[in-house]
């Protein structure tokens, strides 16, 4: 590999500081076999340098919406500035496809880099559309050929999971606090770090992935587990009992005495309306010894045992232990049952103790809930009421269990200055043909209008000229456009050895702030959960007609019989 | 990591052999930060040391079936065989917990490894069924609580993908060839790299990652696309016309007339009841040219423009001349419109040729179908009656597209030999307490009966012995059962430093032998896709009464106002 990026290196404009993939199993070898068997065919039939343009794209929105966000280019460009087939691999491919005696092929496939090749793509955190493409990938066609399967699995699942934090941002609105919890449930172990990653930039807050944390830098979050709760089995458990107080001034010898204290406060104290007896006082030390190591920071789990009846009452009496001492303490999180009833009654509870005992602030106590949620249950909880501040999400946001896979395809469009097209029973396959270059047009209240693609040959769009757009496969739609504003989307990030100046990759905060502001611009109607409007893609004129062409000659006549 | 695996080595019985993780992103960091403030918690209250035991279970057999497949055991066995945290490790978790200035808490997270724990587990590729222990994981408190995460995330997917896996072969019955297509629609690198792995395990016969053939020794399949038969614009492109006879005796020096004489018998032979035009000639010098690289194991991809007008008449012409250089070509792909008329239509045509021009074998021709396959599709082209030989299936299968996860959790049964329960409301996240052995109970026919769990120092069921099997939860529901077999479920996999003796991690061919064998041997009512029978599974008498004994203790008794 060092030799790879040597190389890189060495073509200059190319590779010079790109790191490598995330993970270090995004190598040449993770594809599929039939990209190596088809670089053996062309290499055979004397085609492998025959110039190919592939256009990476979707078909559809997922999880019923009408707007995807792009995600997984860093990963890609960083993949392609280390691609370097090693001694091993060659041996090992040697082996698996027994039938190649020809030593000359596998001296083409050590030598190959992407070093030809120039990839096109859209800015990543970008909002995106289907069969607009998402990158243009140009080069020898048995090397782009090789690309296809990393870069569409490095692309799918970013671009699917930053979409559905991006939902998930949506419907939890903008004040409050999400936190991705997933890394357990993911589907193994870069589900999670990637998980992590792309919820981010599609607008979480933290994550509890400390891997993903340490790698690229995202906030970490986390307090306990109910097994912690469950391991303690007494107060007398806890030995060292003495906490400083916030200032330093003064040390409080018995913490758990002045938290038993403030509990027989709580439970006297008739304005609270409390039905206490005793609460469970494996819990209570589980809390006391939490706040001992976290006083700073003190959230406590309180549903291990029963929320109203053991976990609140508990958690006040250490957390007005921790305030009497000058800490402000963090809050609760809900973990089971019905959050909205539960997070309403823990504010009206933090409220009566504000008010009890004159704690200014206390009614504000934050409260996180988890516990399975999703896009569906938190619009559930809003149309229910409730008081929840923060929400910590996993298994539904990370799966993408409402919908697990984005279709994203890798079609040939144009070979040797030839288009191509793929041609399909179902209309919504066929490929839109030729080298293209793609513009978002927008309207004079700022909004996005269309996007529209064109070969790459005509003249672009401009502000304040008429242009008619239309619809790649409907004859009847299509409308003229005079946009205020036009935005290639196309952007040039790896040059390969050609001249052309590269984009910068930038970090995951810009990458996450420009997905925020690409949300904010979206009209709102295409934004919406239910029946939202689809944006529309269109097609130039020009190129309308050269599909309509090219796809009636390539489709044979039928005859009915 | 090296002075971890050496120290592991001199543990003796433990680590000597174990290999390390799949993935090297996974490490302790990969774990939830609350794993590591809970750490702390322990060891600012001097209980890091407290001997507890988890139990990694599931709920609820996943895709509304009534059995489940374990995997992923390998895999945490080597994650702890290796876990040691680095320096730059130690670094960033001071730099995310800022408030722990003690210096003693970060000099035992160096020190911490998986000596002191001791791992029991069912076999991997097991069938197993809800509430049963997985994993029985013993050792000091804080470091169990850092294995937690990364436990769950090594098996919840591993187990997932095997069980759609095994699911998917059910379906499509044994004589059927199973490929898994999935890796650029996995979430992620290793979504893609663990489905191979898992999916062999659960039945497939082979894989298109080639990162996965080279790490698991699984074998590879693959073929073409259908961006290399549009790479091709005509027949004039194939320049090198000449194939060697199969025999090494003759060369035909122009393949591509032979091919095209071929076409024209076609083409006339009034037999086959053709509707022949032209055929698309950049296909027809595709598949030539795919031919005269891989004359061996030739197999086309057929509808990139028209399957019965163009696919099939060119992939036979290349066929029947391949055959007449003595070679036997190894059929089509289907990867679109509707499978099985097509298969149905493709298998008449085979036939009709091999009567037509008498090669016999012809008309067995392989039919690989693929396109979004899933248990449904396969089940529906069953009751239409079809000709497809093989599957290559993707998205459905890597991301368990019908229930993205498994809700795997790992809950403390015990702490310092005192049990411990975790209740909650809902009865089914009730936890069972106790340190515990479990059992399968094999009946006359030799189907497994019952799974019975019970306290670790009762005495075990015995073949020919009645035994009372409890229900867990539901007081009335209880049986006798006289096994004649009895299996102990939970071998100890990773001893640490204690001296038992280490089950040996089988290969994962043999990995996958086990779960065909556990497979078959499921009484069949529970393995059918409709209304499958639950499995049962049971506790003994004294761990019932314990259970309720423990329950009523803890939970705080209600007031009705």
């Amino acid at each position: 590999m060092a030799a790879a990026v040597a190389k890189a290196t060495e073509n200059g404009s190319a590779a010079a500081e790109i790191g490598r993939p995330t993970n270090p199993m995004v190598t040449p070898m993770l594809t599929d076999l039939y990209q190596f068997t088809m670089a053996y065919a062309y290499w055979k039939a004397g085609k492998h340098l025959d110039r190919a343009v592939f256009d990476l794209y979707f078909r559809k929105n997922p999880f019923g919406g009408e707007y995807t966000v792009f995600a997984g280019l860093e990963e890609c460009i960083h993949f392609i500035a280390n691609f370097k087939l090693k001694d091993e691999d060659i041996t090992f491919l040697k082996s698996v496809m027994p039938t190649i005696h020809e030593e000359g092929f596998f001296d083409y496939l050590k030598e190959i880099d992407c070093s030809d090749v120039e990839v096109y793509a859209i800015p990543e955190g970008s909002v995106v559309f289907p069969k607009v493409p998402l990158m243009r990938v140009e080069g020898p066609v048995a090397v782009v050929q090789l690309l296809e399967t990393p870069f569409i699995n490095l692309v799918n699942y970013a671009s699917l999971v930053t979409t559905n934090a991006a939902r998930h941002r949506f419907v939890a609105g903008k004040s409050k606090i999400l936190l991705e919890f997933g890394l357990r449930r993911a589907q193994g172990p870069d589900g999670g770090i990637s998980a992590s990653k792309y919820t981010y930039i599609g607008g979480f807050d933290a994550t509890s992935n400390v891997a993903a944390g340490k790698l690229f830098g995202i906030p970490l979050r986390g307090t306990h587990s109910h097994a912690f709760v469950s391991s303690y089995m007494s107060i007398d458990e806890i030995l060292d009992k003495a906490l400083k107080s916030h200032d330093g001034s003064r040390v409080c010898e018995d913490f758990v005495s002045l938290v038993q204290t403030w509990l027989s406060r709580i439970q006297l104290a008739g304005s609270l309306h409390g039905v206490f007896g005793e609460t469970n006082q494996s819990e209570l030390a589980a809390f006391t010894s939490y706040a001992l190591a976290f006083p700073h920071n003190f959230l406590a789990l309180v549903d291990t045992y029963d929320v109203m009846r053991s976990g609140l009452p508990n958690f006040c009496a250490v957390a007005l232990a921790l305030n009497s001492l000058g800490y402000k303490p963090s809050g609760i999180r809900l973990d089971s049952g019905d959050l909205a009833y539960q997070s309403n009654e823990a504010r009206k509870f933090f409220r009566a103790i504000e008010k009890e005992f004159g704690i200014a602030g206390f009614g504000e106590m934050a409260i996180t809930a988890s516990n399975d949620l999703n896009e569906e249950t938190i619009d559930a909880l809003n149309k229910q009421g409730h008081e929840v501040d923060a929400y910590g999400i996993g298994t539904y946001l990370v799966t993408c269990y409402a919908q697990a896979a984005l279709g994203c395809v890798f079609k040939l469009v144009e070979i040797n200055n030839q288009p191509r097209i793929k041609l399909s029973e179902d209309i919504a396959k066929v490929s839109i043909p030729c080298k293209k270059r793609c513009f978002r047009l927008y309207g004079k209240e700022g909004y996005p209008l269309v996007d529209i693609i064109s070969g790459e040959s005509e003249p672009p769009p401009k502000a304040g000229e008429r242009i008619l757009c239309r619809h790649p496969f409907n004859e009847s739609k299509r409308a003229y456009v005079v946009p205020q504003r036009v935005e290639e989307l196309l952007k040039c990030y790896w040059p390969g050895n050609s001249c052309k100046p590269r984009e910068e990759l930038p970090s995951i905060k810009k990458i996450r702030t420009r997905c925020m502001q690409q949300l904010e611009q979206m009209r709102p109607d295409h934004m919406r959960r239910l029946n939202p409007t689809p944006y529309k893609v269109s097609v130039s004129g020009k190129l309308y007609n050269f599909i309509h062409f090219l796809w009636l000659n390539e489709a044979p006549v039928g005859e009915l019989q």
